[in-house]
């Protein structure tokens, strides 16, 4: 029975209720925010530059290796960055070491694929994701249609390369995951039920 | 209840295979070789020109709407084969409209959308794909692995070449289906089960 599961997820697409939702039904830990939290304690850092790495990559077009391999100069913002993915590999492997769990995000399907985790990617067509953006956001009300879609796109645009920089695979390419689910017109609620059975 | 299912699916996944063992456990028609046949017995052609003809598109680079929009002059083996398609998309349509089922390729996600099928796709990693072809295949024997490889890669490359030609979409484009399943390392009739609780 596998019972360490990441998930990626497009911004908007219900992933992460998704993870909540099949946490609580295998009863498992579900580690999201958690993960910037631990961090935090670790390291003192600010959360708000923590999100802000995490919403990057370190150097534009170098991927890890070549900028470790050349050798190239010491650079500070680079090698912070590149310190906070390091200690998030760390605290994601201790929390998928110490008991079956849920990750999101964060390369975990990546960091723990010696661990064999049951990798599902989470997507919805635009519509759908501006619809659940206007349902859960507050802020959302007071942003156009073209806004919150320029907004969406723009996230999922950070985490592609963030996933790209650290792993050389590309984030939401089927073949990277175990499942992937479109949950556009469908409850959540329904999903994680379905998804269950994938897993137990 | 979505009860029309289309599954997209590379060589050697075992899409066949999840769609006869869902057909059975819905209790639904399941169509996959029945569409050669019935368009065999309606226009009296060979199967092998029919089966030869689902595996490639009609004209290089040109889709179907530029070669019709251009007034491109008559050219038999071309009108013969948006002929079959044609008919194809009747058959699968009238298949759809008789009662619940399971269409297998063919575009039949595309011809089918005002109906809102559920969208399945079912693809795996090369290893899997070569050990499962030589699990099912009498002739797999007597090939070298990477000559079953290149065999499964030209088999996909023809598929991908006819659905982008008549749909004008990515084959295997996990934007286009509701549901992408690996089969890598699972068992199909596990997997079968699990999708089913996507569909009731």
């Amino acid at each position: 029975m596998k019972r360490i599961i990441t998930i990626g997820r497009e911004f908007g697409s219900g992933g992460r209720e998704v993870g909540r939702r099949l946490a609580e039904k295998l009863n498992v830990a579900y580690y999201d925010r958690e993960i910037v939290d631990e961090l935090m304690k670790r390291t003192q850092l600010a959360e708000s530059y923590v999100l802000q790495v995490e919403e990057s990559r370190p150097l534009p077009l170098l991927p890890i290796t070549t900028a470790r391999t050349f050798g190239i100069p010491i650079n500070y913002p680079l090698e912070n960055r590149l310190s906070i993915y390091k200690q998030e590999s760390e605290i994601i492997r201790e929390m998928a070491e110490k008991s079956d769990c849920i990750i999101v995000g964060r390369c975990a399907d990546y960091i723990l694929q010696d661990l064999k985790p049951f990798r599902l990617f989470i997507y919805a067509d635009m519509c759908s994701k501006i619809a659940r953006c206007r349902e859960k956001g507050a802020d959302a009300a007071a942003v156009t249609d073209k806004e919150l879609q320029q907004k969406i796109m723009s996230i999922d645009k950070k985490r592609a390369r963030y996933y790209q920089f650290y792993t050389e695979q590309n984030w939401g390419d089927k073949a990277n995951y175990d499942l992937c689910v479109n949950t556009t017109n469908t409850e959540i609620k329904k999903i994680a039920a379905a998804i269950e059975k994938f897993i137990v």
